[in-house]
């Protein structure tokens, strides 16, 4: 990855796919170098403000509600006693704050290696820390690899896995020991979301996560897909393993939120597999032929 | 738009949006300025050929069969009887193809304002153009506005808007003199698809479309979402509009064609709409605020 800054706008390069995207910036407000990696938040023209992390993109304000939305919510609306939830990543705290829009969750973990990318967030995205606060939230600055590994056997009702990138940092989390670790702590009914990157770009990715998810014992293994303007090629999935049973493209409630991107229709519709990925995903589960 | 050709990228920026999209190029191909419009062609490192006009994408080998699948598709699987389909636009001739696969059309118009995009097409996206000599096919080079207006009464059972952005030459395609030539020449059972921005970036003009389209007297509008890479955003839209009666969610038929996007569930998970998009269309139509 290749960031650039000239004349005002902002450029993710992104050499492997050959493509990059770019947006109007109007100022940095913020620069840090953290013991970890360099934090840096803009001012855009159009799309409020950006957060990135060692030059890549992790939000905006303008469309990080979709982003948000569909790592936490189609687990949370599809399991049926979601007590416990642990969140590894999602420093920025918008998974945190849509996980606990939910009165039936009872304790929720945010496990997040980079305490920086908290206090920055609570400082410039404050909107997005309004549950950092409540008292059912436990941070753990932390790896989240190590910090599952110590998780009692069947503690967890779901995993959410906000990670960056699987290069750097996060490669581990899109590995079979960490997968391993996942499925063990995880109780009867446990689901894990993992953001699984770009359908269009990273299939190799995603039949991989199928793979290895299914390796380590997930009973069901399903990809959602969304739009998200400023990640690469604009499309991106997150990955669901149950530890039992069948994942469910029915949600069981949806609960009267303040959504912006999630509704029962999204919901079914984001499991729909274009032809090409259905074609990939088969090599994973030949059971999922049909549909 | 403003277009920038660097150190081997191709940047197409967006000052409304104040977003950019590019792509490593390997080489320009091809470059004329047509009586029209400057029709350019590039190689690309990872996304093939790229066909641009007056600067702005039109397509890229590896995304445009979401586009073409998404424009034709649903409609031709959700009509009766698509006896005779024109397609205004659509010089690349993917969309032609698309409606070519399907035996039940008889009669094909494609309206083309400019030649040279057809012919273009033909030399360096000669996939895109095996249906340019079926003997279905009729093309005329001219203004679809002006032949939408010349065609009888109830006299075509599908038609499809495949323009450049509403600004310039296909602004008049946004307006309600054409929709309402547009809603005159359907037969009954009638269907209007047309391409309609991005669902991120365009919401005015998705809602205005939806607005002008009742008012000219179609029963049913619906908007349906796409990924599009290449497009700004990576997020697209069609805007369907049926001359009489509801347009039904589930297609009649899906044919067993080689679809690359398109399926069944594709089909009707195209036409859910975010929460923040049904609260706006709702604006145009009280009644779609169930579902």
């Amino acid at each position: 990855m290749d960031t650039s800054v000239e004349q005002n706008w902002f450029t993710e390069r992104d050499g492997l796919s050959g493509s990059a995207f770019s947006l109007e910036i109007t100022d940095r407000i913020h620069d840090e170098q953290s013991s970890l990696q360099r934090i840096e938040v803009y001012e855009t023209r159009t799309f409020g403000r950006l957060l990135t992390l060692d030059g890549v993109i992790m939000l905006s304000d303008r469309d990080q509600f979709i982003y948000h939305e569909m790592i936490a919510q189609p687990a949370l609306c599809m399991h049926p006693q979601p007590n416990h939830v642990a969140i590894i990543g999602g420093g920025d705290c918008g998974t945190l704050q849509q996980v606990a829009l939910h009165d039936r969750v009872q304790h929720i973990d945010l496990v997040e290696i980079d305490e920086r990318v908290v206090r920055v967030s609570e400082r410039f995205f404050s909107y997005l820390c309004t549950a950092n606060t409540d008292p059912r939230v436990h941070m753990h600055f932390s790896d989240g690899i190590a910090w599952c590994e110590q998780q009692a056997e069947s503690s967890l009702d779901v995993i959410l896995v906000d990670s960056t990138d699987p290069v750097g940092p996060a490669e581990g989390l899109f590995r079979e020991p960490f997968f391993r670790s996942v499925h063990r702590s995880l109780k009867p009914q446990g689901l894990m979301v993992q953001q699984s990157e770009s359908p269009l770009l990273h299939q190799d990715i995603i039949l991989q996560m199928h793979q290895r998810l299914r390796s380590v014992g997930f009973s069901d293994v399903k990809t959602l897909l969304f739009p998200l303007c400023v990640y690469p090629s604009g499309w991106w999935s997150a990955t669901i393993a149950a530890k039992d049973g069948v994942i469910p493209v029915t949600p069981l409630i949806i609960p009267d939120f303040p959504f912006h991107y999630y509704n029962n229709d999204i919901h079914q519709a984001a499991f729909a597999l274009p032809a090409f990925l259905r074609r990939i995903l088969e090599q994973a589960d030949p059971e999922q032929k049909s549909g």
